[in-house]
């Protein structure tokens, strides 16, 4: 068997990302940023490894990243601070891992990683996987670690705005903020993880779609590796990630057909967002209904791509 | 469009269910219990209520009964705790709530169902989650309530177990465990309600697939309702509730070809338990791979039966 291309996809999250509200040196900023976490995945592939590793080391970058809300740069929630939820799951095997709901390891991608790998569980969230976190031995860092001056005037904005009872402006750095990545390597083998700080102003305890399998995340080899971004809540409701691939191995539907659908019909209930999504033949599908999803990808074509806003 | 006969089906959990164990005693007791938690979900179908509210009153009963692992006769993490998820779904909107890791509210499904009625999210976990069913006015309780001699003596068998590095004796108090009740009323809506303990012994912080929206629940009109119970990580992996939807949206399967077919995979891949489902024409499944499963249903015949074992 000839071995695949590997083709690898990142995104940085979607919402109301609006040309008008970027400065040129801000949007260069995000496309250095793309284009260098996605290089992280790449440089694994390229080197002959797996796509599990390649999200890993693309989905760290985005973490220590503060323009993305997941690792360092986390939104903050009502009680100001942070409950970062992360997923993981390879395409061969249907092995995952998610953890929910933790301030502690620098990536939590890592740990939900280590969830999948150390443990016989699939899902950890709250004190009990901040133990783990640290028996696990991953790097943790403290909370002030994880903060900055921009997601804390988001809050405060956020705190101002429900006390005047103003309307909601649908500011995407409140509404959504995701990252993740999604690849295929040589061996063909698919792999799929999500990160997150969640929504700003959140309530403490809310989970959202990343560390949901089936919802956020989602990775089989039969048909295809998913991470999505957008109001979690919806994507729950239609178990975004899992009927994609319902409708390619049920309906016999392409990658672009089904995740290009699902994303439509979240538009029609009210559901804000996109994702990204590759299958075991390379191609790729990057739907999203918000003006603007931070994404990356480079396909079997080999050429890096970047880009924000919808052309 | 004339009215649909009311319909609705339990389980008090899967696994190594084995008559040698059972004395009558014990088993009559579970036949009783069983009997009068359905009977409790009936009454409101009867009386011309919702299956969101039957399936809410059945497994409430199933939460005060000491014999079910869930609520009251929840069974302990290694730390001698008790961590509960509940999740429950409505079909005609796929409004849904869940919630993990708590121990405080009387009734964990009424915790979820005020996540689904009364925020805009839909899962909350951890001690976020107990807050806001103490602002939510749920009824609370002190650990001591849910605790009993028998899981009590259970968690200490299974760390003994551990200790001495015994093999796994496949004791279904530790391996399974979890309540759930799914209903079509008189308007042709289906809900689906879960409620459990999780695992003796689990790691602290374990999500099972209980409060997994689309894997341990699910609910949509247009296929089926239903509530899984086995291991969870399995389940998980599998999307065990969001497959069956999809053979029966995608592949026009009936729901006893999806729910049998989905349940036997499991048993394929090492994972053990069973599901109660019904679809919107009234038509119930209740396939399992282990030995017993603990079930009552009633379906448009208006019989009530109540079985473990296989026949």
């Amino acid at each position: 068997m000839p071995e695949a291309t590997p083709v690898i996809a990142l995104h940085g999250g979607a919402g109301t990302i609006l040309k008008s509200n970027m400065t040129p040196e801000r949007e260069a900023a995000y496309h250095a940023a793309l284009r260098a976490c996605l290089e992280a995945g790449l440089t694994v592939l390229r080197s002959g490894g797996t796509s599990l590793d390649a999200v890993t080391a693309s989905v760290m970058e985005l973490e220590d990243n503060p323009l993305f809300n997941a690792g360092r740069g986390a939104v903050y929630t009502t009680d100001a601070t942070h409950e970062m939820d992360a997923a993981i799951m390879t395409g061969a095997t249907r092995d995952c891992g998610a953890i929910s709901g933790i301030c502690g390891p620098r990536h939590p991608i890592l740990a939900a990683r280590a969830v999948m790998e150390k443990t016989e569980h699939v899902f950890l969230a709250g004190d009990g996987a901040k133990r783990f976190c640290e028996t696990a031995g991953l790097e943790m860092q403290d909370a002030e670690w994880f903060g900055t001056e921009q997601r804390l005037s988001a809050l405060k904005a956020e705190m101002e705005r429900r006390q005047s009872g103003a309307a909601d402006d649908g500011d995407p750095a409140r509404k959504h903020g995701t990252v993740g990545a999604v690849a295929l390597d040589r061996f063909g083998h698919l792999a799929a993880a999500t990160s997150t700080g969640g929504m700003t102003a959140k309530t403490p305890g809310r989970v959202g779609d990343s560390p949901v399998i089936g919802a956020g995340t989602w990775a089989d080899d039969a048909t295809a590796a998913i991470s999505a971004t957008g109001h979690g809540e919806y994507f729950i409701r239609q178990a975004v990630g899992h009927e994609i691939d319902a409708r390619m191995r049920w309906a016999g539907q392409d990658l672009a057909t089904a995740a290009g659908s699902v994303v439509s019909e979240l538009d029609v209930i009210g559901g804000s967002g996109g994702l990204i999504s590759v299958d075991a033949k390379g191609n790729i599908a990057l739907p999203f209904n918000s003006p603007g999803m931070y994404r990356a990808w480079c396909g079997t074509d080999g050429v890096i791509h970047t880009a924000i806003y919808r052309d």
